[in-house]
């Protein structure tokens, strides 16, 4: 069961509206809040809807204040949705303590360990519980969604897409966390949110997800050589191996000396939602 | 005399890049922070420089993150310096206290009442020293240079520009403060800044600078009809009688719905920056 959103604040953008929103999310157990960019066509017709999950730190303003989306979005008349990157205040101890894990660092995951598994089910929020609010509430074409982020969320929308390629008609990603099994950042975020065993983690992490299902459309992931995490925590080499293993299609993009910050990603910001626009009016 | 500037952090965007720096400022008597994006095509040859001013509470970092402008100043082949908006930190009581005066508010005037004319100089510095230092360390051509800004940028902006036409082909503004002198925040600011004597305001009204200065070229203003400043400090009413009065060209755009916010600002970049475009590759 979903709740009515709450309007915070809007501002034209782009002929359109930004909207920024609270409700009470049954599978996070609290409130939570996310922002929506309807083009102008969305006054006229039901658009294709395409979700962006943010990366560490990050809230669901992020994206629409750095990204420079918006002109794409109202030209290809695509509905964007971000959600914030994790429950807030909800009282568990130490949920503040770290920058890249608790609080701003859900991790798309269900959490199965006490005390994150009464809040943070970040994974059913932005697969099921949102979605569903967004078809309610506005209007979009409820089979036609794509999903994409930025580091964390790039590892989300991987794994959203791997687990779901049924409800998402297209993906990509900038710099994502390819193989959280692998790195320092997921190590710790799943140990804490998922416990001990290993093989519940294999179905938060996209390479390793690839042994069992593929995407049906080609993957697009944009990476900066100069991304100060490459080496350590976004690992696509690791990805584009598994996707070779599995014959899974891949455009893996090197760009020279870009980094991790929202000037690589507002540079190929177009290029990203030309390959949605492409597979959700098709 | 300008001092050599340190560079803080740099960042590949759109083939370019965006680097910000500190430096000593002789004019502020102490650390200035700005900002400098450089286009793919500033590696081949010297460019036409547009400066941008900010707004209340901003720094040098703002329009850098959100306006989307690197995208136009990439296709136009412009060189962007955004400034920061006062001297932060030089040790004035009070400094801190106000979010529409002191840190943060410059206004763009030369001070002259204590304690803040030891270093709030932001007219000399952003007319005189930081060109000069631009001129110097960065490949622009000197006398092809524009000036825009937003809100007490926009006010900073056709300041510079009416009293200064020989040094600036084009000038534009977003949600001005177009009559200072006759708005709260103006008000404030001047008296603190520049006491008592209203005539010398006048030399910082761009509405008032009409009755002896013209620019040589149309202003080009944009204006949000929902901008919960419009009424109470913008007054774009009181500069377009002005330009009226003496046949200065205004294209005064009211777009129906903009907020003050950059949201507003990003929706029109594009126009702006082929607007200077215009001029300073002509």
């Amino acid at each position: 069961m979903t709740h009515d959103p709450h309007l915070i604040s809007e501002s034209l953008s782009f002929e359109g509206t930004v909207g920024f929103y609270s409700h009470h999310s049954s599978a996070c157990n609290g409130e939570m809040k996310f922002a929506v960019y309807q083009p102008p066509t969305a006054k006229e017709r039901p658009l294709p809807v395409l979700y962006f999950l943010s990366g560490l730190t990050c809230t669901e303003e992020n994206f629409m204040i750095k990204a420079g989306a918006q002109r794409f979005a109202a030209e290809y008349g695509l509905i964007l949705v971000t959600p914030d990157t994790s429950p807030r205040n909800v009282g568990i101890v130490g949920e503040e303590e770290s920058w890249d894990f608790g609080t701003g660092a859900g991790f798309y995951v269900d959490a199965t360990q006490t005390p994150w598994d009464r809040h943070y089910q970040m994974y059913t929020y932005v697969t099921t519980e949102l979605p569903a609010l967004i078809h309610h509430h506005f209007p979009v074409v409820p089979n036609r969604q794509g999903i994409f982020g930025h580091s964390m969320g790039g590892h989300g929308a991987l794994v959203c897409a791997l687990r779901n390629p049924d409800r998402y008609r297209s993906v990509s990603a900038f710099a994502p966390i390819c193989a959280p099994m692998q790195c320092p950042w997921g190590q710790k975020a799943f140990s804490h949110y998922l416990g001990s065993d290993r093989t519940h983690w294999q179905t938060y992490d996209a390479s390793e997800l690839l042994r069992i299902s593929k995407f049906h459309s080609p993957i697009l992931i944009d990476q900066g050589t100069s991304d100060q995490f490459l080496a350590t925590q976004l690992l696509p080499d690791v990805f584009q191996k598994a996707c070779e293993a599995v014959d899974q299609p891949l455009e893996l993009r090197l760009q020279p000396g870009y980094d991790h910050s929202y000037y690589f990603i507002s540079t190929f910001i177009k290029d990203h939602l030309r390959h949605h626009a492409i597979a959700l009016n098709a």
